[in-house]
């Protein structure tokens, strides 16, 4: 598995630009991709790079159908394979890190 | 307010990094930084992109701390100011627009 | 048309990471794509979305060939449809800006 | 040394972004930082990350004064500390590991 984050930016399209990104979530709904929304980026996990940059560029081009004439859009792509990795799996192994951290310090 | 996103790469520590990003959020703690963490990102919000990459370069110089030689950081600032954002209300914007979406197909 | 920037940046395999990553634009080459490498990314032109995520997943790829287990690919896509972009026009246009700005203070 | 990379997207002001980013580019060079700019980013060497996201901060700051209300601006850090780097030297490192590349495969 990989886990992929995005995010698409409308250009000349005002500076309220949620409505114009909504058609990108709608098309991974219609793919029946899993995703998180935050307030930066749309995170999901993908069975490999391929099938992860096509749902990407079907997003992206569903923002196009509004009247936008132009869009920057960011990919970061996470492949481990010498382990499987998931979205829960990362935040999980982070925060136990995070709990000794804290605990040596005596927090 | 500005929303932020950053994430720390350490370079040359082996596949499992987590143990070496989480003195940055331990930093964040110190702080009192209020942030979100997810599988891909940190995300945190700042009155200013002066407060918000300071707190950034004292995360990435806390992850230096346990023999790491090379970190890539990445950071990504939405600074907006016709209108005050927040991390909530961003995501809630999208989601009520992503919901139109979804009855305008009939779904 | 659409510019692309991309980098690979492998985990686990040392602090010195070019030896890794030439494979990335070995790749490109076998191609014929041309790109342009920077310290931080390599930019290229492509037809289409489609075609430009062809080519990094390929790159992308080819970086884990030499016992490489994990990698983080950022990928920045540019695509404008109301005018051609060119990665020469780009910066042509931005350079004769920044000589107005120069003009304009007197410089 | 680090080197550090980063891109200013102004939202709602149009298709053809340049002049709202020439400013940027304007206040680097009134602090005397040479740069690089590419048709995707800009691309510069400071003495410490603080040092860098100062430099960017007043870049970002530069291209609100003209009208600009929302800004997206992303940004890259390499920072080493087993070795020196420059923007020359991690060129000149991957253009010799692609030469061997090359070479190997009979091109």
């Amino acid at each position: 598995m990989v886990v992929v984050e995005f995010s698409i930016i409308p250009l000349g399209v005002g500076t309220s630009v949620s409505k114009f990104i909504a058609p990108a979530l709608k098309e991974m709904e219609k793919r029946n991709i899993k995703y998180e929304v935050t307030s930066m980026c749309t995170i999901f996990e993908a069975r490999s790079v391929k099938e992860a940059l096509e749902v990407i560029a079907a997003a992206h081009e569903a923002v196009f159908k509004n009247r936008v004439n132009r869009i920057v859009t960011m990919i970061k792509i996470d492949d481990r394979r010498d382990k499987k990795i998931s979205m829960k799996g990362k935040v999980r192994s982070l925060m136990s890190h995070l709990k000794k951290n804290r605990d040596e310090c005596g927090d």
